[in-house]
Parts: structure tokens; C-alpha cells; sequence
């Protein structure tokens, strides 16, 4: 794949680029012993991974000390921190400080994980599925051994342990994870600090973001054992320098074919980014209404301006005819041999483009905007799928995936109707929009009202912000429950579960297809081949590089200068506590720094770690020409935005006062 | 219609209800007597007919002084107070006020007119069209005919002359108007106490804007002479009263059969609504990017936000199932009768359907979102029209319409390259989500370039923000011209053409079925009936009151009461004047209220005036629930919002000290 991926480059470099998502068990030795004389060795390796963390909601993180002290990024404990907060104490605007272990503040509903294992099974996982048997079969099997295996594993070691789909399906690897649930919020800087720039500045570079956080993991009431932890650098890392890291790329699709792209490119983003669009607007507007509504609201604005960045990117990418006629012919030769397999991923994209929409609003959800619609789905399909075998029972119901679920289900936070009301109505109308008022299901699911009165019945009526109530329908069964938001899901069940199962039969011969593919990628290069991100751990590695004009790093003078040129107004300004001490700041000291690292999201919160394995970085970020990279890694201008060791140091002292937490790190 | 429409109302109501946008030939004498006692006599109904004051940019306003002193809104003003702004002098947010007669600043491009006479030219009109021709020579043949009776009405007179469309092609009538074209800027408010609440209170009542403007109509560089200004109420309106509106309601489609709306409801309305998500999420984000950069994008925003909740609140009313069922129900024993002409009209929709969006984006330039596009397209017809005998040109380009192109075409406006940019490439990303970025035409205009990289070529590369340039166009033609931007108007223009030359045939084919419709609907309830709008003058009437527990008025404490909850953060905050001068305004002066009148998009700056024709009012908006009067008016909770006449006294005094404005009013 790397010979094939090369020839996406527009520019020919001539070392090979530091491309590669690389999986722990196959890690990229050659090439960095090549190109930069370091050997990566397994014990380098095994303890970089116990140091590596996974946040549950979509992030990475490290462990920074052997109490269990965790660093990530803000905007990955921002969800959690938001629903921590209160209108007289909201720890996003003001930050927040545990002054002493009691004060550590528990975060209901995170789960984080640290992978202890990877096993091969593919050869049992292929067994299960014969020639002759159809696709819907064939998944099921799949499926099937699949929870065997995990059920097994869970049994027999206690952990978590999930089978990971690699290559599109080429390869099968049983993953087990550590399961930390008792996680508590240390030290957060303010959201001005983290976040300066706000959207205006997210994705671009130079950039001037704390973009930090700090929780600890927690067994039993005591902090968690963590002896290999991730030592604090406190130089960073230097122009140049080779460094790594360790994290949870969560999707790339850089195996798709060149049919799948434009599919991608002239469906799925654009509708993907018609819902963003209209998310952020909705949302928005409500938010301008009054500021108990925007404090509501910040986290879900948040998350889609992200979305709208970064899926904006991607489709940028793909609209570019040169990265197009790259793909093209860099499949050239493959489709020459493979040309059956090609062509049947390209029938079942035109096959999935005719459910596609139904599928999303249905099934995806993307008709029932609000929590608490998921919420009442969930217990409607905990009770149907209980009665069936585990392996029968789709994934999130099956026994491996209980604790998370139930986690998830039962999290104790803030429920706000009014902003569940307000994306319920925009959902209900984006259904008309996209289904037609009078098609049969949306007649019945607005039950002869507009969307908005019937968004405001369902919301009202719901009485499934109780948790206890959710504890006792989950534990009873919602059989008998008359709650308007269960009796919708109920409504719309037959027909979502029947679109999934005709999606995960087009799902089941694209695996098919695209395994036969990889198959032959694998004979013609070996398995120096690193597989489409999968949310899994993946190493990376590169060095703190600029690119044009731009310079490597930036500091707190830059920062300063920013802050001064906007006028210092939102989303440019400063907390209180931020404006008292900025003067107290060294300018010099470096803030954020780029480098080539093949990272995307779910790499946010990955530690940066030099030869030494130290911490030198904190991974919050790629620059806009990196979102490509979804597709075809390129060096040429895209980059990985991470914060540097030296500037977190630099805050915790001079504005924030962290120094229970900076004698924790060794200072 | 009348009868028709009171079916549409949920509620039946007891007294006629205070609905219609009536014709100043056909006024409504008989139903303002019967319910209000009072007589509209010609010399009333003259008077205000001579004092109201169309603005074609697409707003309304008044004469309020003998000397050509116009009353309008903030928000009709704005785009030509952006455009009088630099970086230095921000006259939005500063606000301004001439001195001096010679301060009073030029807006170029701004065309006001006066409407001086109508004359009904149904006959001939429709004499020209045979049932022997096609829709297409049908429609030619009307337009011929129609540009004929304005070239020889605009020879006879010197008058702006426009034939009207009423009743869809039901009846035409000449409209003939005396021309502004040197309009200068005399006092205006600043932005955040014309517009308070911004976004987040547009279309909500209760409300608190003072959104007004003054400007002067000039004549051979003097001040006009207009002696049928309306005299200033002090006092304002009382609870109850009787007040009539005159203005210029945009459009609405009352007339339109429920197949039609069906087509809004699920396409036409969600589709531009998907435009102005995309654009509304585009234009913000760029503006948070920078201060100029907002500075430069805000009126576009305003827009942008005012149409979303516009458009929205329209689509909101045809998804309430109980509008269309009433709407289903009214129309069924016209349905029986013209069963033809309903179904020809379903057909026509459909038809329309499947070229609806291409039209859209190559005629409607949705695809081509730079100012600049819209200037090379009009500089290359123009040329090709030029060569045709008038009656045969598009209507744009007939003699009618030549000063009017002219004004618009060189009027002397800041081009913004980097905001031009922004724009063209969110449109021709829109133009490759809806075709596929694989389209023949899509490519040519993409020229083998991403949307981003093609649109900044295009707008780097044209010259024509040159005025001089234009005129040069302009008169000699753009044969030889290799300017990128007439480039790319000349790729679309043949397949552009051909939709619009379409899309006529399919208006003129449901112009003959509506007409049909609407004489049937004549013969049935006489000529009692008002004609949807169509930006031409009309007169409204209803009475001044509030609905449920909203009163009808709000005063100055209320504003400072909104402004100290939201903790005078934007868009709630006041200007430093303002800030500096609230302590003296009376709290207890009405600033905003609410009456019964119908009014549209269009009546935005209209007066409001009492039985004595003194203005006492000044109309700004329609809250939410009225905004289904597009399609059926309502007065359940459907109310226009205008600024009180003593509201606007009592802001120039205490904090404008608008002295030489208060003496021409007659303080």
C-alpha cells in the first residue's frame, strides 16, 4: 500500500515519506531504522503502549505519572467537562483546579482503555464463512464468531476485548483493553486558553492553543497503578527531530477505490455536510437567543463546527481532480488483475447510494435529533435483542459490549428539554425535507402535526430523562411503556432494522470484495502494509517540521500578538485569570509545533514522544491541507498541530498555579 | 379569494378578519366601513399614494417632510450604509448624522420610485396572445406586447412604466412611476440600537429595534419638492386603533393550489433552505476569522439570517398539516369546475421539477456566487440582446429597463476580492454536491481545478471590479474580452439560456391555467378580491393590538430590561452613544408594537398611518406565527411589528440630538 500510496503524492519526494498509521504488532522498524537510525525495539514499544490511552468518546490520551494521572486534550474531556458545569460554575469558561485528591471531580460515563494484547484470528474468523452461503449469511457468521471469540477472551482474561476488522476485512485481530470506568477531571485550563481562536482558528496553522487537559484513572477509590507512565520533557522537542506517536486514528479510507471516492465526493460528504450546515445553524440561532441557551448549547456547537472542518476538508480533497486521477491510476494495476472485485464494491456503492438517505435518517438517527430518542431506541432493542443467542444479537447488544453499554445508558448528566426540543424539531424537518411530508412512515411519525409541535409533544411527554426509570424499563422491559419518545422508536423499528440488514448485506459483499483486494496488495508488497485506521492504537512517526513560510512552532509572543491585532474579542480573547497573568509569560517559550506525523481524528490527545520516549507534545490537531489525508497521506504541506511540552509547563506555572500537579510530573 | 382564504383560518373568527394587500384602484372602501366606520375617500387614499416611496433594493418608505425627507428602515438602508463605510468610518456601527445639508452622503445605485398612476391593460394584453399558439410564442408574444405598452407609456410621459402581473396572469396592469436616482444618506441610528437583539430576536416579539433611517430624494441636486409628505404623529397609536399600511409587499402565494405548495413544501423550500444554511455557516465562519473580514461580510450575514428565518418560518407553515388540509378543502369546488386547469398546474410543477435545480444554478447563478459573475453575465447579454428588435430581449435588457441595469450595472461599490472568493467557492462546491463533480458542464467549469482553486483564479483574475472597465464593456462589447469571469458567463450561457427559455414556456403554460382559474374565482366573488404581491403598492388596514399575554406595545425600560439580562452582551449590547445617553431616555416611551395589518417581505420601512393620514408608525417585521401569511393570513397570533412614532422622537432627542431632523419634522 505504501508504493501504491506514494503515487498520490502530487510532488515525488525522494526519501519516503513518514506516512503510516502502523499497528503495534507490525510496527514500521525498517523504515525508521532507514531513514533516521533509530530502532524501535519492543520494549520501547510495549511501554509506549501501556502508556497509551484510548477516551472511549473519541479520543487518545497518556498516562503522566504512576498515580494514574492522564493527559489529553481539551476538547477531548470539553463533552464531560460541559456536563460537569453548572450556570454559577462553569469549569469550560473558568477552568478548573483539584487542589488536593478529594477534589478530583468524577466524570459519569467516560470509559477509558489500555490495550494489553493483540491476537490474530483470522484464520477462525474466516473459517466460519463458506462459499456457499449468502451474503446476509455470510455476515452473521462473521458476526457470530466474532462475539464467540470476544466472549471467550472476556471470560477468560476479564478484559475488554474486541475483534478489530483490519484491511476492509483482509485481516481479524482480537484486541484486549484494560477498562477503566472511575475517571476524574484533575486540571483544565480555561476554554479561551485551550480553544483561542475558536473555530476561526481550528484546523488552521499557526496556531496558539493550550489546547490540554488532566484526568486520573481510578481503581477501587485509588488511583490507578501506572508504572509505565510517559516521562515529562520539559524542552520539547527540537526543530527537526524525530518523534512519534502513540494513538487512536479513528478512519481513514485510503483503501477505497476510486468508485467509492466519488461516491464519497458527490453523496456522502455533500449530504453530510448539508447536515452539519444545518446543525450549526439551528443551533446557532438558539444559542444567540440567550446565554443560558449558549452555555446549554457550546459543547454541540463545538463538535459540529469540527465536523464541518473536517468533513469540509476531506470533501476539498476529493474535489480536487489531481488527488482523483492519482487514485485512478494508482489502482490501475490492480484493477487490471482484481477487476471482479473492483467491480462489485462499485455495484454495492450504487446499490447503498438507493438506501443511503432512509438508512441515515432511520437507522442513523439522523430524523430523531435528540439523546433521548437514542435513549428509548436502546431500551426497545435491549429487550427484543435479550431474547435471542449473543451471537444473534446485534453488536452493542451482545454480552461483550454490556458494561459499555449500560455505562452509556445509565451516565447521570444534564438533560436540557429546551435544546433537545430545538434539534428534535430541526431533525423531524430535515425528514420532511428529505423523505416529502406525505411519504406513509413521516405521516406517522409526525402523527398529523408540524414538526415542531411535534417535537415539543415528544420531548415533553418523555419522562426518559429519569435515569431510575431508564434503570427500571431496562431491567422490565418497555413492553408496557406508554412514553411518547419509546412509542416513536417503537414506530420506526421495523423499517430501521430492515434497512441495517439490507446495509450490512452490501457491507458483508463489500468486505468480501475488498478482502480479495487486499489479498492481492498483500502478495504484490508484503505485509509492509499498514491497514485504514480503525480507532484502534497505531504508532506514527515524523519530525517537527514547518512547511512554506511557516514556521515549525509557535510561542506565547505569537499568541499575544494575535490576542492584540483582533482586538481581543471572542473568540480572540482571554479569561480573567488568563489576562491577569499573561504579562508573567515568557514569550519565547514555545506553544504549539507542527510535524509530519500521519495522524487524523481520534489521534487528538496522542502524546508526542522523542527517541527517549519521553513526552515532548500533546497531538490536538492537523492543519487544513493534512484532512486529505483521510484519502492519501501527503507531507508536502499537511501537518500534525501539537502542543509542546514546554509551553503546558509554562501556563501550569505562571497562570494557573498547578503545582500539585507539576511536582506530580517531576517539577 | 376573500371568501377562499377564511377557510384557511384555523380559528373562525366572528368579524371579517383585517386581511388583504390591496390595490390602490381597487381599495377596500366597503370593508374598512363596515367594520371601522371609516370612509377611505380618493383624496385619502392620493395623498398616501403620493407620499409613499417604493426603494428597489426591496423595501418600502415615506416622505415625511416637504422637502424629500424619506422614512424607511435601518435594515432597507444598510447594504448602502455597508457600502458608504470604509474600515475607518463604520456608519453601521457608529451610525450617522448630516450636519449640514451638505453632509447628507450619496448612495449610488439606489433607485427610489413614486407611484404616479395605474391603468388597467388587461384587454390588449391579452388580445396578443391566440389559442393557436405554442406557450412558447404565447409567451413571447405577451412580452412583446407588454414592452411595447412600456416603451410607449415611458415616450409618452418620461415615467418609469412597468406592466403588473396580477392575479397570475389573470389581469395587467401599467404602473407608472416617478424616478429617484439621487438618494443621500441624512440620519441613521447605529446598528445595535436599530437592530437589538440581532439575529436571536428577528422575527420574535416581544421586540425592541429602533429600526429606522432617514434619507432625501434630490432633483437636479436640489431636495425633491414633495408636498404630500405625511405629517409626523407625536403621540403614535393607541391600543385598538384603526391604522393602514402603504408599502410594497414583495410576494406572496395565496393563489397558489395546494399541488403547488406541496412542491414548496418539499422541494422548493428545502432547498433554499439548504442554500442558506450553507451560506449562513460559510459567511460566519470566514467573518470569525477577522474583524474586517466581519466588517465586511455583516450585511451579507443579516441577509443571509434574515432570509433563514423567513423562508423557515414559511416552511414551517406548510408542514402544519391543518394548512394544508384547510388550503385541500377551499379549493375543492374551484377544483371541481377547473378541474383542467388544477391539473395543468400540478403538471407544469412537475415538469418544473425535474429542471428546477439546474435552473436554478445556471440561471438563478446559485453555482456562481461572486457579484462579479452576475456583472460578466450582464455585460455578455447585453451585447447579444442589444442586436434584437426590443420586444424579443429578455426582459432586463429592454429599453424599459435600461436605466435601472445602468444604475446598477456602474454603481460605484466597494468590491471585496477576499469576501468574492469566499463566495464563488462555497457555490461551486455547491454546484459539484447537486450535479456530481463528474457532470460534463461541471467540469468545464471547474477547468480541471478544485472549487477552491478555480475560484480564486477567477476572482484574482477579473478586472471587473474597474468600473471604467465596465463601461468599456459595456459600450464596445466583450467579444475580444479573455476576462476569466465573462470566460465562464459565456461556458454556461447557452445551456443557461435554454433552462430559463424552458422554465418561460412552463410559466406561461401556468400563467394560462391560473388565469383560467382565476376568472372562475372572479365569477364567484366579483372583484372583491385582492391580487397576490408583487412589489407593487398597496394598502393594508387592521387595528393595533397584541395576542394571548403579549401586549401591544413594548417602551425603552423593556429594552434596558433585555439589554441587563443578557448581561449586555452582543447582540444585546449598546453602542458607546447609546450606552452613554439610556439614563435619559423616558422609560416609559413605546418603542415597538404590533398590529393586525397584513404585510410581507417587501412592506419592510412602510408607513404606518391613522384615519388622519398622520404616520404614527413605522413597519420593520412580522413575528413568527405571521409568516405563514405567505400562503393564508392569519391574525390569531399573526402580527406586523413596527417602530412607534414617538419611540423614534424620543431616541433622536435623547441620544442623537437630531435637532435640524426633529425641526423638519415639525419639532
Amino acid at each position: 500500500m505504501r508504493t501504491i500510496l506514494a503515487a498520490l503524492l502530487p510532488l515525488a519526494v525522494s526519501a519516503p515519506a513518514d506516512e503510516g498509521m502502523w499497528l503495534f504488532n507490525r510496527p514500521p522498524v525498517e523504515p525508521v531504522k532507514e531513514k533516521y537510525g533509530f530502532e524501535i525495539t519492543p520494549e520501547w514499544l510495549d511501554h509506549l503502549r501501556e502508556a497509551s490511552v484510548r477516551f472511549n468518546n473519541g479520543g487518545s490520551g497518556s498516562f503522566v505519572s504512576k498515580q494514574g494521572l492522564i493527559l489529553t486534550n481539551h476538547h477531548v474531556g470539553a463533552g464531560l467537562i460541559e456536563k460537569l458545569s453548572t450556570p454559577e460554575h462553569n469549569l469550560l469558561e473558568d477552568g478548573y483546579l483539584a487542589k488536593t485528591p478529594a477534589d478530583e471531580l468524577p466524570c459519569p460515563g467516560l470509559e477509558l482503555n489500555v490495550l494489553r494484547s493483540i491476537e490474530d484470528v483470522t484464520r477462525r474468523v474466516e473459517a466460519a464463512v463458506t462459499p456457499d452461503q449468502s451474503p446476509a449469511e455470510a455476515s452473521a457468521a462473521r458476526r457470530a464468531v466474532i462475539a464467540a471469540i470476544e466472549k471467550e477472551s472476556m471470560d477468560a482474561t476479564g478484559l475488554r476485548s474486541d475483534v478489530v476488522t483490519l484491511y476492509l476485512g483482509g485481516a481479524y485481530h482480537l484486541y484486549r483493553y484494560q477498562r477503566y470506568t472511575d475517571v476524574r477531571l484533575v486540571f483544565v485550563p480555561d476554554v479561551k486558553a485551550a480553544a483561542f481562536g475558536g473555530d476561526a482558528d481550528n484546523f488552521e496553522y499557526p496556531r496558539y492553543c493550550l489546547d490540554c487537559c488532566f484526568f486520573r484513572a481510578y481503581v477501587d477509590g485509588e488511583p490507578a497503578d501506572t508504572p509505565d507512565f510517559l516521562k515529562w520533557s520539559a524542552t520539547g522537542p527540537a526543530e527537526g527531530e524525530l518523534v512519534f506517536t502513540s494513538g487512536h486514528p479513528g478512519r481513514t479510507d485510503r483503501s477505497n477505490t476510486l468508485e467509492e471516492l466519488k461516491h464519497l465526493r458527490d453523496e456522502g460528504f455533500p449530504y453530510r455536510m448539508e447536515q452539519i450546515y444545518r446543525a450549526e445553524t439551528v443551533l446557532r440561532a438558539w444559542a444567540d437567543r440567550d446565554r443560558e441557551n449558549a452555555r446549554r448549547a457550546k459543547q454541540a456547537i463545538v463538535g459540529t463546527q469540527n465536523g464541518r472542518k473536517a468533513i469540509g476538508g476531506m470533501l476539498n480533497g476529493l474535489l480536487d481532480p489531481a488527488v482523483m486521477a492519482a487514485k485512478s491510476e494508482s489502482e490501475t494495476e490492480l484493477r487490471a488483475t482484481e477487476a471482479a472485485a473492483f467491480d462489485e464494491v462499485a455495484r454495492v456503492q450504487d446499490e447503498l447510494s438507493e438506501i443511503a438517505v432512509r438508512l441515515d435518517l432511520l437507522e442513523g438517527g439522523s430524523a430523531f435529533g435528540s439523546g433521548l430518542f437514542y435513549v428509548a431506541r436502546t431500551l426497545l432493542r435491549a429487550e427484543a435483542e435479550a431474547e435471542k443467542p449473543d451471537g444473534e444479537r446485534l453488536p452493542e447488544f451482545q454480552d461483550s459490549s454490556r458494561l459499555s453499554l449500560e455505562l452509556d445508558l445509565f451516565a447521570d448528566e444534564p438533560v436540557y428539554k429546551d435544546l433537545e426540543t430545538v434539534r428534535m424539531a430541526a431533525s423531524l424537518t430535515f425528514l420532511c425535507a428529505k423523505l416529502g411530508a406525505d411519504d406513509p412512515l413521516v405521516k406517522k411519525v409526525l402523527a398529523g402535526k408540524s414538526p415542531d409541535e411535534r417535537a415539543a409533544e415528544l420531548v415533553d411527554g418523555t419522562q426518559l430523562d429519569d435515569i431510575p426509570l431508564r434503570r427500571q424499563l431496562y431491567e422490565n422491559g418497555v413492553a408496557a411503556s406508554d412514553d411518547p419518545m419509546v412509542a416513536l422508536a417503537r414506530l420506526v423499528d421495523d423499517e430501521a432494522r430492515a434497512l441495517r440488514a439490507e446495509a450490512e448485506a452490501l457491507d458483508e459483499r463489500d468486505a468480501q470484495a475488498h478482502a480479495k483486494i487486499a489479498r492481492a496488495k498483500f502478495e504484490q508488497q508484503g505485509d509492509s502494509v499498514y491497514p485504514d485506521a480503525t480507532f484502534t492504537l497505531r504508532l506514527s512517526y515524523g519530525v517537527a517540521k514547518g512547511y512554506g513560510d511557516v514556521p515549525w512552532c509557535t510561542n506565547y509572543g505569537g499568541m499575544l500578538e494575535r490576542h492584540e491585532k483582533q482586538g481581543g474579542v471572542s473568540p480572540f480573547d482571554f479569561s480573567p485569570q488568563w489576562a491577569a497573568h499573561a504579562g508573567d509569560l515568557d514569550p519565547g517559550v514555545p506553544l504549539d509545533f507542527v510535524s509530519t506525523n500521519d495522524i487524523t481524528g481520534g489521534n487528538s490527545g496522542s502524546p508526542v514522544v522523542n527517541r527517549a520516549g519521553e513526552l515532548v507534545g500533546l497531538i490536538f490537531d492537523g492543519n487544513l491541507p493534512s484532512l486529505v489525508s483521510d484519502f492519501a497521506y501527503t507531507e508536502d504541506r499537511g501537518r500534525a498541530v501539537s502542543v509542546h511540552s514546554a509551553g503546558i509547563l509554562e501556563a501550569m506555572r505562571k497562570v494557573y498555579g498547578a503545582t500539585r500537579i507539576l511536582e506530580e510530573l517531576g517539577f
